[in-house]
């Protein structure tokens, strides 16, 4: 039995952290913290938990963490992870980081996308935490940075391209339509009911913070330094990211080879599902699961390429994510806790 | 391994069945049905579905469905289900059926509500499939007729009261509101998005055909006749139904004496969730679960008693309630592939 | 050219003033006022407005809004409205009031459901600004107290009945539904978007304070002491409130008789439509429009009435219901700037 | 009085003509036509006109029509509208057409894209009528072709840049959101309200029949044959279509530049709002008006500017924009019936 221990698990990807481990045969949530609500039954604060899940939010503290469990999941804002990860590691303990504080293999991009780094000694040893590009370091892994959202979204959708030189890679552009639970679970003005509802826009438009690291992960797939157009927007709905991207193709690509690429590339993949000919993916057949769905369209008058991918931002964009890398640095199948089907409607 | 089908799987419950039970360790389903769709791949008609789930639709043959299956779940519109289901028992088959045709025990009540009943014959023998209140019969039943998505919500919240005799039973109103998964996945005017999103109606007002099955079990619980008030709305969600329950009180009855009622009545219930004094539940806290939320309040001005009952319909309210009685009828842990915690947020 | 000013601007029922307000023409918006946001144009607090409407929001000073303005609409919380209504009066201004402040005429009443009042001496004189049952004293009003949107829905609702003497008034049950508007533009986690959206539940049970405010004006209609059961709840829509209200109907009282009575009570009213039998309304065809929708069920079965009413909470149930108020007492036709039909979808 | 009337009147664009319209002092609407509901009181048909709106629907009679009204806006289908548009102009009636027949000018592309054009000897006369653009020729013109909802968002926000020559005219991206109610009222599987809610998706990717009516306008502005890529999506919101378009700069553009330029393009359009720098649209700000806001941004990164555009589609995308060719055409003040703010929220 695996003990496990959630830091941060008063926001949304806490909550989905609990409701996935819950299933999970093989471990056992030891401690749950918050600072914001220490002392409280974590049911009190998710009332879906009651009378399931019953332990109370304690206090970071990195011993008492340490002492019980093996395992840590970090999922506290970033500059705050930074802190603490040194810490657990030094104890002998193995991390998920899911803020993005270990994401950037470069400090100084990372200074220039978020603040200054204050462990950037553990960059380097960091994996990057997307199964389907890093199994392997993944599986040795001390410390793994659980990747963000929207990167998720759009790295699996440009792998497969990327991989096999299909495109011009000075031409991606990334259009990303966020649910508002990827803002977390703190009130604010922009995320109150009445103005997300019946609304939609885009925002931070060309500045997002994922954009460093979407271009990393590109990079290194392409084998030549990637810079790209990104856009995230607001939908308004609970959960959900839906990356639509463009590229143009080289001469002699047809829709068919790309297809055909794409179904290689994901073959043993359990979670990424390629949609045939003429389908395209919909937020709501991925819904609780940790599935990305990808569609796929060359447009012969323009000569672009059009990929559409699909997944829940709270699953496989965070929460999901994270247990299938512990599954895979654990070696449980890499599925344990994650067959649950998609919630439709 | 037990052999199931789903006769009529191409609806809302269709699809909540397969996802339920395609994580139930001990059976295996060997065969869905769908006039509508039959020669597709399941997986088409429900993306969700896709690659984890892929057998193809078949027309109804009781014959067949008959070799294949030892248990069928029939999730047929009413005056449907009463055509196949007296096949399905002479073939000694076990049958959960999800349509209304043998919830009422009464065949003149059901032709007055409904049409006239095909076969009359069996409604004694069926049983009312609401575990928390005949589980016994449920256990050795040959035909279950699972309960309505409205009545589930009102009876669970009613059954303490009327048992402990605490409230005037000529007083009842019950106020529902219902997600638009309950009104099937048919398309018409009425559910078309536009004319949902953003509204709220009251519909079929004090015509409801649920009224009679809800009547029904509360005579039985009260011991003698009740006629109540019951006004379904449409809420412009996909799952969740929220009942709003009045009743006047006896004399000398406490707010804290039908709370400590109900926490007795439901002590045993794993599905039923009573919430303390002053908390009352959200469609939100029991998403894609099975469980029964209650809150109570009892309002001193009016003497009369508030109790609020969720539940999300396609669960607790259609398909986890029919797990749940399959779970009862073969002796598996009743919850067996309902242990799934809510989808929140 | 009426000078108005609307003190409190900032909020859903201010920019709701400034759209209606905006159309008329025997009207010029003077001043708007905001604590939190003075000094900024009001079309950065609201960016609907951009290009529009351009003032600039102020502080309020009694002094300064008094020499630009001769009638005030006040969209404050209560408790503050009434340190700033007894000066304006002072000053010779007519004031429509949007809290709570004035609604309520017994001093006590008001303590007990809110806290002390500060300025009972004007609570006698306040009209209670509800056209169709007070027409003739708004007409001279210096103080209007604009009715709250829960008890707009629900008198209109029951004025025919209650004037009548057709039910038994110890049988009154409201059961009330509210788009997130209602509570107003501060960031919250209760209205935060991911917990409203696909939520539905119901609060304050029992406890609400527009409940006073309802029993008074139906007491007022019956010429007894009312006691209501009264239950709000929050829809996730922006605008709008359906409410079902129960009553036990007197014997010999028919289906027809009591639209007939409503139908004639309601001949005069521009903004009542009274719907033909079996027809409900839906808040989705009042949108942004003054109208309050009501149909009506006799349940033979249980003798009850059900009458539901629809309304848009900001417009009938707030701004609109102000803009009426203020035609009425200065002589403008009173659907002046009200005449824009509904927004559907 | 201008005596109009609305062929095809029961759809989403027929009742927002009827709301823009109702508030029109110059105009009477004196026939409205459905094929489907002939007979019915249009108020049977959209309960939100009850009591204000009470004509009743007939079948089309070129001359009954054309003896009843002098300009009439025809609501039709493709391909349905080209077989009465021809007869009404004959009659010496004024058309303002709102489906795609004669916004195309070549019949070749429009077969291609649609079906064969039964009425080509109409296309050189008609009018595209985008007032922005077209204004001059709109005014006296027989037939406006009244812009599809898409191809409007699309053109506003481009034709700054192409009329400039700022842009890389083969770099062009145009990702599109669009509410539900472009696809019409009738009720479909795809837009059933649980398949929609909760739900985002790409249709038509590549393929949509608004991109041949984009790249005439475009065409046009830039005075060389423009080819784009054009993605669709549908949103879970009623009304609005936000759309994000991308494409490379030319050397030496910088974003002041740009937005000084759409300053003055847009300098005398009251129906164009340009943001200033670092603000974005959302479509809940243009909600029920005839506004399109625009947002843009330079991003140095990868040279490419972003413009986003935001609209209503039934406003601005649709009925609006007729009442808007309307006035022009008649000499009336072009914002007649159009001064209606943005309902927010």
């Amino acid at each position: 039995m695996l003990k496990v221990a959630i830091v941060g698990a008063s926001g949304y990807t806490g909550v989905e952290l609990i409701r996935l481990l819950s299933n999970h045969p093989e471990i056992e949530i030891t401690a749950v913290t918050s600072e914001q609500s220490a002392g409280k039954r974590i049911a009190e604060v998710f009332t879906s938990l009651s009378g399931v899940f019953e332990k109370t939010l304690e206090h970071i503290s990195i011993e008492g963490i340490a002492q019980k469990a093996d395992l840590i999941f970090t999922a506290l804002p970033h500059q705050k992870a930074m802190d603490v990860v040194p810490h657990f590691l030094k104890a002998g303990k193995r991390v998920i980081d899911l803020s993005a504080d270990f994401r950037i293999k470069d400090a100084a991009t990372y200074g220039a996308w978020y603040e200054e780094h204050k462990a950037p000694g553990l960059l380097k040893e960091a994996v990057y935490g997307l199964p389907e590009l890093h199994r392997t370091e993944i599986k040795n892994a001390r410390l793994v940075a659980n990747p963000g959202c929207y990167p998720t979204s759009a790295i699996l959708a440009l792998a497969p391209l990327l991989k096999n030189g299909l495109i011009d890679v000075s031409s991606i552009v990334i259009d990303s339509k966020s649910g508002v639970s990827g803002a977390g679970r703190s009130a604010t003005q922009d995320t109150h009911f009445t103005e997300v509802n019946e609304g939609f826009k885009a925002y931070k438009v060309g500045e997002h913070r994922h954009t460093p690291e979407i271009e990393q992960e590109l990079s290194l797939l392409a084998g030549s330094q990637i810079t790209v157009s990104f856009t995230p927007h607001l939908l308004p709905v609970n959960r959900g990211i839906l990356s639509t991207i463009y590229a143009s193709v080289k001469a002699d690509v047809t829709e068919d080879s790309i297809l055909r690429i794409f179904d290689e590339f994901y073959s043993e993949e359990r979670f990424v599902r390629v949609y045939p000919k003429g389908s395209f993916p919909n937020i709501n057949n991925v819904k609780g699961s940790n599935f990305c769905d990808i569609g796929i369209k060359l447009d012969k008058r323009t000569n672009r390429v059009v990929i559409i991918s699909a997944i829940d931002n709270l699953t496989k964009g965070a929460a999901g994510q994270a247990v299938q890398n512990m599954n895979i640095m654990h070696g449980f199948p890499e599925d344990t806790a994650l067959r649950g089907l998609p919630l439709f409607p």
